[in-house]
């Protein structure tokens, strides 16, 4: 039974956070032994993301309890949060309690800003690969993966990248058919019409 | 400049809202010259989504306003909405004064119950395209296509699609430079793992 907290913070990009709920939910809905997912955010209550969908967040920090997995989505409310030492010292704090942090677009450059990342391979959103390597020189910057898979940290570049981590996610915890079946059942086999 | 509602209902599935959101979200900040999005439900407030995700509607039918583009969403929400006759007459009178309604996965389940898709062709998630012909056997199903553009009227398929057919709308009404410009920004070059 995996249990994975999806983070909110003001200015989330929508996508990095509602990709991976509805791959991590299809798998809780259609296999609840299996899988839960809860959102979380500093404290419970409405989340403004980027582009002015508001989230609703069922969980604080405080009264979370223990995750499995935490997913730390991207977006521009990522920068403030790259100079925030109460919440780096939250993110170092849960990176000891958590076996797997998994990030999508930007939401890696707040990993490697806490220190997580210290000479693992990893990605972020396409603009945002140097800036990932000037905050932190150690990081083996992987410019052309969809997804970096480093075991107990996995990092996914831009926005709709986080699909894609997610159902590998899926695959590695109960196996490519599950991840088979959620695929399917979302149609995520894109036609980008442009 | 096209303002964009995306309805929110109580079940709705996530990615079918988040989805175009992300689009229709990016377009607009990236140009709010050119475009607006809101979110919509029966009131405003917290909308509890299928697989558990709270999202919370800006706005409520009395006071949303006119919209351009009403994007509607599937999910098992969409079941007991086929049999409301008085949301079937929402649906109804927001078609006389919205230029396009567009739907993502079994959105098009209720505008086919409330007689918008009557002799048009039309799609919808692949397990629901027969119900789709019996609720309306005069609906030319497109069992293949990724989404459908009839003019005023656009269905799309399953969940995911609903993000090709936004880029879609996007390039039909911003061309298909802007189409491209948000589909590189948000990283549409899925790769699905399994």
């Amino acid at each position: 039974m995996k249990r994975i907290g999806i983070l909110l913070f003001d200015q989330v990009e929508e996508l990095d956070a509602a990709g991976p709920w509805e791959v991590f939910g299809l798998w809780a809905t259609t296999c609840p032994d299996e899988a839960s997912v809860v959102s979380l955010a500093t404290s419970p209550g409405p989340v403004r993301a980027a582009h002015g969908l508001t989230f609703h967040a069922d969980r604080g920090f405080a009264d979370v309890g223990e995750l499995d997995v935490l997913v730390y989505p991207g977006g521009r409310g990522t920068r403030p949060l790259l100079k925030d030492t109460g919440h780096l010292d939250w993110v170092r704090e849960r990176r000891e309690r958590t076996p797997l942090i998994a990030s999508v677009c930007t939401g890696s450059l707040v990993l490697a800003a806490a220190g997580l990342l210290r000479g693992r391979p990893a990605t972020t959103h396409w603009s945002c690969l140097d800036l990932l390597a000037e905050l932190d020189p150690s990081v083996e910057v992987r410019r052309e993966d969809r997804f970096v898979d480093d075991g107990d940290v996995v990092t996914s570049a831009g926005i709709s990248a986080g699909i894609d981590m997610s159902l590998h996610l899926v695959a590695r915890f109960a196996g490519v058919e599950r991840a088979r079946e959620i695929r399917r059942e979302m149609e995520y086999d894109p036609l980008p019409p442009v």
